[in-house]
């Protein structure tokens, strides 16, 4: 797998945690007239080029398994908080 | 269309738009053991419940595309800055 990567991470608050953003996002959304609108939840969305190094071989489909164990790593280790976040990624080649 | 409709908004730095928290989170990959991230963007991503509000009616393909459109109009008003992001959702039942 040497061609670059795309992967896209949502991380949002999980249910029962309060979030106050997406509070004042209902509320401006009230005011200017879309009643329609019950929750709201803001979270983050990541995108990331990766490069995989020095991993090219034969069997595409370890390496890309090998790389998808590193992105769920850096999702635990840096991009969500999983105490009070859930994240999901995909990829694309 | 009576029922209740999830939408997922994802919100991004426009390509060319300086995206300081996209570089901050790069370079923590980088110091983290994260080499073959090459770059990072760090964008929004909205979560709304919506339910429609006296628009049923036999006509629940022409109450979807005018719920489409507000949910358009949500983003461009309050969700997204268009100058500098761009914006996609995607709905559910």
């Amino acid at each position: 797998m040497e061609e670059t990567m795309k992967a896209k991470v949502t991380v949002s608050p999980r249910r029962g945690v309060r979030d106050p953003q997406g509070r004042a996002v209902l509320g401006s959304l009230h005011a200017l007239g879309f009643p329609e609108v019950v929750d709201v939840r803001v979270g983050r969305f990541i995108e990331l080029i990766i490069e995989p190094k020095g991993e090219g071989g034969p069997d595409e489909v370890e390496a890309r398994r090998r790389q998808e164990q590193r992105l769920d790593e850096m999702c635990r280790r840096l991009l969500a908080n999983t105490l009070i976040e859930d994240y999901r990624f995909e990829t694309e080649p």
